[in-house]
Parts: C-alpha cells; structure tokens; sequence
C-alpha cells in the first residue's frame, strides 16, 4: 500500500513520474537499453536535457538573458559557488539570515568576500521572515532563503532592492510563479519540488558573471556550464531525466499558477486543523507561514503525547511527520507531488487526537 | 531487444541490476515508497549508504585507515579538490599525461601548486603509457590516470614512488584487484564500472588531509565528507542506491579476481579478431592495452568503410562502437557488466566485415 509521504527531502514525486521513472530504469523508449546506461553525447541523453530546460524556461518564463544549468552539488554547493563567481576579495554581500541554510550560506560568502546580514529571524528561533531593512548600495548582491524547510517559514514577497538578487529555491521552485526579472541568480536542489535527489537547478543572468578576478577552476565557474549546456563533463543522467518528467507533470497539471491554487488549498486544510486543535500550535508566525513545510508542535501540558501522536500518524500510513531536530515537534512537508487526499488523511489523524487528547 | 551496450560510459550495467533498479523506483523493499522519494536520514538509505561503504571496502580490501567517500561533481570536480586539498601554494605535485583527462587534471592542478608533468605520450597521440621516469622527491604527491578511456591505453603496472600517491580510476575501477596500500587518494567517477552517472567514489587516505593553510569551502573539503560519512548535505541518492546494486553483483559474481579474468578473456577475444583482420589495426601500443575501452582503426586503405563498419554493428545491435572524436576509428567499451556474448557479436561483426573486405 502506498503511503502518505510527508518527508521534507527528498520528498514525495508524482505518481505518473515514479512509473515512467522504473519503467526507463529497464527500458528507455523502447530502444533497447536502460536510461542508466545511454550515453551522455546520445541523441536521447541531449533530447532530455533540452526538455529539462525548456520546461523550466516554460514553466518559470524565463527569459534569454538567463542561462538555465543542471549541475551537483545541492544548494549546499551553491553557498559557496554563488560567492565565489560573484564576489572579489573585499566585496559586500548582504545576506537575510532566516535559518539554518541562510546561516551555512553565509559562513561559505564569508571565505570569499566581506558579508553583511542585514536582518535575521534568529532571535524567536527563526519562526518569522524579518521585514523593513535597508540593503546596502555597495552590495554586489542580496541572498535569501525564500522557504525555510526546517522552520516552516516563508518570503511571501520579495524585498525591493537595487543589487543583484541571489535566491536559494530549493524547497519552493514550481511551486508557485515568481517575477523571474526580479531575479539574477537562483538555485535549488532538485529533492523537494524538482525532482529526486543528484542535480541541482542554478538559473543565472549571464551580464552577472565573469567579473571576478579571482582562478575559478574549472567546474566552478558557471561560465563552463553555460557554455557547454550543462555537459562539460557526464551530467547526472536520470536525476535530470526524473527532473524533466516531474517539470512535464506540472506543466500538464496546469503549471505553476495552478500548482499554487492546489498548494494554498491543502496548506490552508492543514493550518486550519492545526488552528482549531486545542492540543497542537503551528511554529511560525501566521503571516509568514509555509505553504510547504508546517511545522506545529503538542502544546506544553501535552507534549508527552508526542511519541502517541507520531504512532497515529504511522498507523494513517502517515510517514516523515516528525518534525527537523532543530525545532522538534511535527513538520508536514506538502510539496507540489502531494495530493490533498494525503493531507486530509493526515488531517483526520490531527482531529481523531484532537478529539480524544484536547 | 536488449542492445549489446558498447557506450564508453555512462555505460553498460549488470541486468539484474537494471531490473532492481527499475523495481525499487517504484516501491523499495516493500515499504510503499520509491527508493526516488525516502529521506536521506531514514534507515533505509543509511543502510544503502553503509552496504555501499562496506562493499567497497570488502571488494578492493580498503583499510581503516581510508576514508570511502560517495560524493558528486565526477571525476572533474576530483581534479581540483584534490590538488585543493593537499598542495599549499607554491608546493610542487608531479603529473603522468596519459590523454585528456590527465591533462585535464593537470589543468585544474596548476590553480592551486606547482605541476610538474615528468612523464607525457602526447609524442604518439598518447598512445603507449610512459615508463622509467624519476619522481621528485619534493613532491607532495604524484598523480596517473590508471585507464584512459579514450585513447585505450592502460597501467598494468605502478610506478615505483615514495611520495604519496593520487590516481584517477574512474574508467577500471573494481574491474581489478589492486593493492590498495600502494595508494593515498583514489577517484571515481561512477558511471563507467560503478554505477550510473551521478557519483564519483573517493578513497583517501586520512593522514594526508588536513595540512593545507587555504580556507576551504566546507563542500570542498574532504574531512567535511569524512566526519558526516557521505551525508553532510542530501547525497545523491539513486546513484548510490545503483552504484551498491551494482558493487553486489560484483561481489556476487566471485569479486574482482573473478572480474579480472572475465575482463581478460574478454578483451583477449576481441584484441585478436582485430589483429587477425587485415581490415583493421590496434590503436594502442600492444603492452598497454586497456581491458576496458579497445580502440582501433580501419587500415589507410580501408578508411572509406567506416560507415559501412558502424551500420554493419548497428544490424547486430551492438550500438556505441564510434571511437571519440579525437581519435577517430572505434571504441569498444566492454566494462565489468557486458558479457561475453556481447563481445562475441562484435567479433563476429569483425570477421564477416573482414572476410567481405579484407
């Protein structure tokens, strides 16, 4: 039987994608060989990867002045290669600090240039998106995390700003639309909304680059990547390949305002049960809610009951419920693969224990 | 039909590998899951993790005193991250160019040290492995390339060296035994003996890290890798998942003595139909022939039939047989997983074309 999977990543797929997704692991298109073992340099290989990209341009109309890459590494590569392709020693980077991969991007700038965090979350335990800062001119650039996966918290608008705009989408890429132009460079691990784990999403305006003085080796310096379209050296076949069929899933499902519609709907079916329990309050400010990740926790005279609520979670078929170290507690990942007939079955669980707990 | 899967890599794998794979991107193990969509920290891919480690260790007899890592990027992020973590700048490291890919690592090499390259066959279009060379004493380390895939050329046996040792086994790797102690630092990318593309297999060994003065990136350092055994951010999941599958059916099929003499009788098959056609001839000096990628050239004469070679492969199914670009001619990749039926139905493809051309 298959289950709820409420994992935070790598995280639930499409149905349709994980079928055509075994199905290629034996037999690619009926050409008589796995997608595991066809070439890089094959006609089928480059067909993929032109997909992969198109559906991404697609999806977040992305225009030609932005290269689009598939690289490895996950973002936690892309701390450190954001910075050292942008940044010369002495330069300014302005950095929005909301949580733990806010802070580990900001330690990786800091062996590049000089980094400045203008606001942070970190003094209510990162439960809010901070509001009203002033970015500094001299920037070459502002960074944020615009889904905050461990603390369940979330840009829901973008800040004005003048400098280059840096964006770690990891846990929120295709899952809504989003003003490409506001943006110069973005990343994202493909495990949450993208696709499995093993490739990594980089969208890139190209003017940005090649102003660093510094020796990039070679695979760092997204130069080489967009001049070889992503395959310089062997690319990570079928993490590309399950990618490019999950972006044609969204893009069949009604791309990414669609996408968004069924994404406040079932966040919305989740916060208001949470809302109504009397045993269970969610972690992050209202405002600044997730519509990705909630994260709730037992109030103080039940939390004994947390290992009972986990049980009933797993008894549902509800798996991945427990909530990051960090912040203890319950987190519900609901990314775009999610159906509501999962989240209401978690749902139910939340109001069966509401029920015999509050 | 099943295709016999000459391709150079990303390349052939094991069909029982192939038919897990496809199996558990569906449901893995039963649990109602894809293997595509568990989290990194549950226990079922720790233990992949593990099995993979512990299967490496097993079959190339890798000592405590070596870290296994499974990590992203190929071998060419390897070319770097090597040289970034054991030379300070201004230390000398000493290079053998076998072909494009040690050129390659000398390339990235010389970003962070200084490189001596006191051995090259770039004299015969690299064509022989260079031998009788005296490595400087002064150098932190000396770095080969054990197999060259493209010009298929490959060391038989190691030099002689008191000075640590680096090698690039991206293309031979687990297709022989080999004495790991004469070794401090191995690379693999997986997707020629390993696994599919996606990633790369590190051996260090750990007394030699840590001495470098440069701030690393904390991705780019190995120690990093080593203390979070593999897991410090999302690895690349599947491409372990295959890559153990496929380091299991390697132990299970009798281990890398075992493998070693499969390979042997399969080049030995191939390697003499090709010397005792007229039509064609050998790329690489007899001696240094590799085992896993046969390279070879029709006749001047005859050089007009290419086409005519490659369609009569393509009616026997036998389908990645065009030599790289920078050789010209045919390549016959025949890794760990192809079997010798696979071989036979290209020697057979030989003969006929011989005995009609020749």
């Amino acid at each position: 039987m298959k289950k709820h999977n409420f994992n935070a990543g790598p995280a639930i797929l499409p149905a349709p994608v994980l079928e055509k997704a075994a199905e290629s692991a034996l037999n690619y298109e009926g050409i008589g060989l796995s997608v595991l073992e066809i070439s890089h340099r094959s006609a089928e290989f480059k067909s993929i990867l032109a997909q992969a990209e198109e559906l991404a341009r697609e999806l977040l109309e992305i225009g030609d002045e932005y290269a689009v890459l598939f690289l490895t590494g996950g973002a936690s590569s892309q701390f450190f290669m954001s910075a050292m392709n942008l940044l010369n020693e002495g330069d300014l980077a302005t950095y929005v600090d909301t949580g733990s991969w806010s802070a580990k991007a900001i330690k990786e700038a800091k062996v590049f240039g000089e980094v400045e965090v203008i606001a942070s979350s970190k003094d209510k335990g990162y439960t809010y998106i901070p509001k009203g800062y002033a970015i500094p001119e001299n920037s070459k650039y502002l960074h944020l995390t615009s889904n905050n996966t461990i603390f369940g918290t979330q840009f829901q608008e973008w800040p004005e700003t003048e400098v280059p705009f840096v964006c770690d989408m990891s846990s929120d890429i295709f899952s809504r639309p989003v003003d490409l132009s506001r943006f110069d460079l973005i990343y994202a691990g493909a495990q949450k909304n993208m696709g499995p784990a093993g490739t990594t999403l980089v969208i890139v305006k190209k003017d940005i680059l090649g102003k660093v003085e510094r020796t990039l080796p070679t695979m760092l310096n997204y130069e080489t990547h967009i001049a070889k379209s992503s395959a310089f050296n062997t690319p990570p076949v079928y993490a590309i390949y399950v990618s490019m069929l999950t972006m044609k899933w969204v893009k069949e499902t009604g791309g990414l305002t669609a996408m968004a519609h069924r994404n406040e709907a079932k966040a919305k079916l989740l916060y208001d049960a949470i809302d109504a329990s009397t045993c269970f309050v969610g972690v992050a400010a209202t405002e600044d809610r997730s519509l990705m990740n909630a994260t709730f926790i037992l109030t103080e005279e039940k939390k004994g009951l947390a290992d009972q609520f986990l049980a009933d979670c797993a008894a549902a078929q509800c798996v991945g419920v427990k909530g990051h170290r960090s912040v203890g507690g319950f987190r519900a990942s609901i990314y775009n693969a999610m159906p509501i007939e999962s989240v209401a079955a978690l749902v139910e669980v939340i109001k069966v224990f509401d029920g015999k707990h509050g």
